[in-house]
């Protein structure tokens, strides 16, 4: 019986670092070993730190555990992270520079020319890139992101139809559940009753990443693929979800995205 | 100061008759003189047959007409029709054959060749066509439809653009508000905490009406738009709302229409 | 190893009756054995005939299982009832008389003089009404009912105040779930941003059911509990949800019963 | 022809102060004199300094009248006060000292010893209060208080069957839209599919309030009314709505307060 291999979570306490701890409860390869969070939760136990929401129950284990400071002292070789863009910009390079392997749910980094951002059913190879990241060559450690996940769902529909046909230009809408908008995220006067017609940055990611995904790799970087797309992002009322296609599993995205045989 | 033009609803008691007679009060033009609906209705004081549902007062006149049976016989020439679409393709044409201008708000003969399908501010000329019908040369009655209410909203829009830079294709996207499907309409469990990506005959109705709204007129017809369209339609979980576009005013449509330049 | 007791389901097709499939499943006494329904679905299997709504799988051997008449012919001595209460009021008495052990989700004979009404955390006493049947004495068969879901709830949790401190009056409000008026039931267009103050006939059931369960059995009956009470309920725009009160699992009832030290 | 009285408002630019703007804006005998917020506004014309967030048109006239700081000086005699509480207990009072007659919405002072709680149909014989408070004394000025919207409508039910009848007990449960939150207010992931059986304070406020409102005026205060009194507040999934009873006039409270006959 082989030992599993010990992961840390970064950003442990919120909800999407509260997923990570879920779906690696009984996972064949890795162990949770290290959680990190804010300054309000370093030194406590786990299951004091966190307000946990999910429906299933914490681990006993890991509710055991005491919460570490953001900071790669300590932290093994494998972190999942799970931080808001604007400090994940930040903390990211910092434990890849220190060595450690960053595989990430922010957005911080996806659109870094040398970082890859992945669907691993649709562009493993985009991992090459991961030698070209100066930290790789110094410390051995990288970053790895994965996609928005309304980019997510819709590029996994894409990718065999610009494999086989190729694409001239997409046109996406997407009807989004409340909960990615995270908690206190939307206000009820705001949606009940209504649609919101706008989720700020998401037509944007869902654009400039889907072009990335489906790109091809050249020396030092990702050739976009060529095609032009407009997405429109719409919140609608609807509590939450589960997607297919949707790392974090909270978000119920609904894409529509119709063709138009020439 | 001049004599009002008598006008007919035919389907008075409905939620689309009782707009109409909403809208007719205080009309410059027009007075309501002749009320239809029903068996059920027929010879009833209208204050009763219908069960308003409007926020606006019952007017106190219309209140009081006695409803007539839905047969041309005593009608006035000018009819607005507010009928389901099933009973409109047989009274409508037994209308005009009579003599009557049936303006409707049913999808019955809106793609009957030789029937306008209009938007006033858009294709006003298609009203040519009404000469092409033999219901005019016989007795002088003829039929004129409005439009999808979905359609409608997005011709508004696409009609400059089309005339200014021609268009080579349409993806246009709703969603709508549960008032559209009447009532009882949408069963509340299928709508809380949900979108329904499918109204029935909507999408066909906006992909084909459009195309004969910005079509060209000849000879005995219209040759429809060349441009390709695709529509997608959802529900979702709005009860209603006013829509510019949308004669019958109780159908908030959310139409996104995402342009890409070439 | 035991053989298991075959029961029947009368109503099976319903979304009652499904969850009487789902729930005894895997019950370690009881197994399905029967299932009848209306004519529409007698001689089909019943995978084919049910429009199955409930989201674990339907048991693939009950789904092979062709659908019965609603008759006492061919039934097991144990029925769960689970029929509307107009067919019930009229179908129940018939499998009695015909000998069956008649347990009915259905509100029809609740109130019958010698049919008990029975929460078994709180009356299993009751269940002696039985003996004054007169099916009971014919045949050997009887009809035993549940609750009111919106009854059920509030009994458990006035049953011990009532026997350790005896209760004085009752008054209770009900926030209910669509689902609880089955589909496609509640109108949208009347829930969304919206509460119905009105459940027809619930109020009446909570306040006579109530008093039935906690009354007390003398010689032929039930005295009904002889406090006064008033019950008020409100349907709100809640999808559904797990009700721990609550047999049929598919009708969250939020009740608040407040009470007044005197 | 008369001059009209003018008036100030104190917590101008929220949505309670835009409601005072609103409903004075035709007033027979009042006009808005002077407009004081806190001091991000204070200086700024009141159209840029407020986000207007009613339907009905900012009035022209007020939209161009500068802010002033929430201080006596320069304040009229007569003010509205619009403000949250916690600013109110602190202001009111130095207005009140300052000369001003302070009308409040806010619930900071209501239950103060020598300060009116008024609904003007119930309780009017309490204004007599305002001849005990030493600001009257001193400078002219006084404190008026309103209700809470919730205690208001259920207590002009009240009312006339204390007065008749006497009230024993009073059980009260309130089913209130998210407007009366304020705005960010509920968040959507609590209210959607759910209703939230605790609004924080309302359920006090509604018994103290009913009890001083129905009370009895001896020389230097309310005797509260002597009844027994339990509200319990949920919060459900409606945007708001035009209260019959509330002052506001956003804030939709389905008050339901069932009698039990003796």
């Amino acid at each position: 019986m082989q030992t599993k291999i010990p992961v840390g979570i970064l950003g442990a306490t919120g909800i999407v670092g509260q997923r990570f701890i879920q779906m690696l409860e009984h996972h064949p390869w890795f162990e949770v070993a290290w959680l990190a969070a804010s300054d309000r939760s370093e030194g406590r136990e786990y299951g004091d730190a966190a307000r946990w929401r999910l429906k299933t129950a914490i681990p006993a284990r890991v509710a055991r555990m005491q919460v570490s400071p953001a900071k790669p002292e300590g932290a093994p070789t494998v972190v999942f992270a799970a931080l808001d863009a604007s400090i994940a910009a930040e903390l990211e390079p910092r434990f890849a520079e220190a060595g450690c392997a960053v595989i990430t749910n922010s957005s911080a980094l996806r659109m870094t020319k040398d970082v890859p951002l992945v669907i691993p059913e649709v562009n493993p190879d985009h991992l090459k890139l991961i030698e070209c990241q100066s930290w790789k060559r110094k410390s051995g450690g990288f970053v790895v992101t994965n996609s928005n996940c309304s980019a997510m769902g819709l590029v996994l529909a894409l990718a065999p139809l610009h494999k086989r046909f190729g694409i001239e230009a997409v046109m996406a809408v997407t009807m989004q559940a409340v909960s990615g908008a995270g908690y206190p995220g939307v206000a009820s006067l705001d949606i009940l009753g209504n649609v919101i017609p706008y989720i700020a940055k998401e037509e944007e990611k869902m654009e400039e990443e889907t072009r990335k995904l489906l790109g091809t790799l050249n020396g030092a970087g990702i050739v976009p693929a060529p095609f032009k797309m407009s997405a429109q992002c719409n919140r609608v009322a609807v509590e939450d979800g589960t997607s297919t296609g949707c790392s974090d599993g909270i978000n119920r995205v609904r894409s529509r995205c119709a063709g138009i045989a020439r």
